[in-house]
């Protein structure tokens, strides 16, 4: 039996949880609140992030990481972005040293511009082969509801993949395997930021037409970037480019386009980040993104003008014209 | 100043009108029932079709087709895609022997397996390039609202897609020009039967992890089809694909995703049909377009499944799960 730690009881965090153990493993769900932890080891909810799903009897929480990743054969990362590193360094001595290292997170790491793959391959000494990535159309909410979803999982490590893929794989979750790791991670976090576009785009009254032109575009830049960077052009055609992108941009239950929306409504940065308690990754990680889009030359205007809106003041109304009147004859 | 002739008075083609009127083009609307023409003359409105929307003065609409196309440069055709054949039939010898033909529709025809501007090729004698087809992320009633939207416009023709491209460029409407006829023809036919799909999941009450699913496999396959037809693959990554495939399946507004919706909830194809006065085109053209991919060979699955729906009486709930569980390992 697969024996899973997952570090990390947000949303998703906690309801891959409740995947992994769907599908037969042995789950170890670590949250750094103590008060969290013994919730939801005793009640079976995470009250906080996933309220009203019941939690399978084969998961347990706990706040001790060392507990939790005690002879783990997989390690899920759950956690912010931004905070990976830092986490990281904490818990690197307590990692079996044979763990396969699954990030669930979608961001690029602000002043470094790495992907999450790369800060766990640097923080742990892991070879590429122990690290893997998952990401596809996954709502948390409607998974935990135990509706049908399909997910990707890049590693480049045929076994590894193997394991992985057996150790989520459930009635209602059917993971696909795709050797592209770069395509894979950076579908995932550059989604958020447009998602946030099409969030700003809906707060100020725009419909569908505009919000499908902004996914169309959104991911032809992702792609430029992509391709740049090494990926496959497949990848992002595929669960964990458009179709992510889709299920964010669509749905009221994203964070990232709630948050554009409330934007487009008209409040500020930090009037949104004091009315949530959740993490819109794409805030934070739209700079990160912009950043590696430059390094690389590669033009990316969605990006740029929500880095506009999010850290520069521009108007969102004035950022939503702009996009959807930029010159171009030939498609 | 252009003159353009619009066949058919549906939400689409009179929000078309209304398009080319606003770009400055003088602008005939045809619509076959005399009463309905006389009301949107008198009225400035299309009650039936688009309730609200001031039309611009320099519409006119008629029921006599010999008044409409008359030294037309453009001629629009936006009639229901099964009755271009008849409808084309009695317009021939009206046609201005030079004039554009510029196609709204979005469907295969049922037996031919012909694209609408093979019909039109075919019926009429214009050669290829005379022949164009318009096709985007374009819900008509957001645009009639005049909400930002861009479009493609294929043709192969550079002169003639040219003063298209400027006959319906307006402050709210961008047309893009792309030489892939066959691929933006397709791609408009083919998305209204993923939009059923999609209504029909969200009838049953799947969210949008699997909506996303069904779109990202929905555009593999019709650019598998695409690609065997002659069509480019960019196409599909672009406006008149994924744009108008999201748009489409995304929004309350798509008559194709409301009839799957209703099927969905467990009306059959005959109750949809006598609850809306509008054509849903993906109901016939699924038919078509499985004919055409069982012709090059091509694996349509989500079609297929849809066709089963719609015509052999095969129920929802077993078609959403069949599709969500296909077998498969590597994405």
């Amino acid at each position: 039996m697969t024996r899973a730690a997952v570090l990390g009881a947000g949303s998703w965090g906690t309801t891959f949880a409740k995947v992994l153990a769907d599908a037969g493993c042995e789950v170890v769900l670590h949250a750094r609140r103590p008060e969290l932890a013994a919730a939801i080891t005793d009640s079976r909810e995470n009250a906080d992030y996933l309220p009203g799903v019941r939690l399978p009897d084969r998961l347990r929480a706990t706040a001790d990481p060392g507990e939790a990743l005690r002879d783990a054969d997989v390690v899920v990362l759950a956690v912010p972005s931004q905070s990976l590193r830092d986490n990281l360094a904490e818990w690197r001595d307590l990692l079996p040293p044979d763990a396969t290292l699954l990030s669930l997170m979608k961001g690029i790491e602000l002043g470094t511009t790495k992907r999450m793959s790369e800060v766990i391959q640097e923080v742990t000494g892991a070879g590429p082969e122990r690290v893997a990535a998952l990401s596809g159309p996954n709502l948390a909410r409607e998974i935990a509801e135990e509706q049908p979803a399909a997910t990707v999982i890049a590693c480049s490590d045929a076994d590894r993949v193997a394991q992985l893929q057996a150790a989520c794989h459930t009635r209602y979750f059917r993971p696909y395997t795709n050797p592209d790791l770069v395509g894979c991670e950076l579908g995932g976090a550059v989604k958020n930021v447009i998602a946030l576009s099409c969030g700003i785009a809906e707060g100020l009254g725009f419909g569908d037409n505009t919000r499908a032109s902004l996914i169309t575009r959104g991911l032809a830049e992702t792609a430029r970037l992509g391709m740049a960077l090494g990926a496959e052009l497949t990848t992002f055609a595929g669960l964990a480019g458009l179709g992510d992108l889709v299920a964010t941009c669509s749905s009221p239950l994203s964070r990232n386009r709630t948050f554009g929306e409330k934007l487009g409504r008209g409040m500020s940065v930090e009037e949104v980040q004091r009315s949530t308690r959740q993490t819109a990754e794409g805030v934070k990680s739209c700079r990160s993104v912009l950043d590696l889009a430059r390094a690389h030359g590669i033009d990316v205007p969605i990006t740029e003008a929500v880095v506009r809106v999010c850290h520069e003041g521009e108007a969102p109304a004035q950022m939503v014209r702009e996009i959807m009147s930029r010159e171009a004859k030939s498609e």
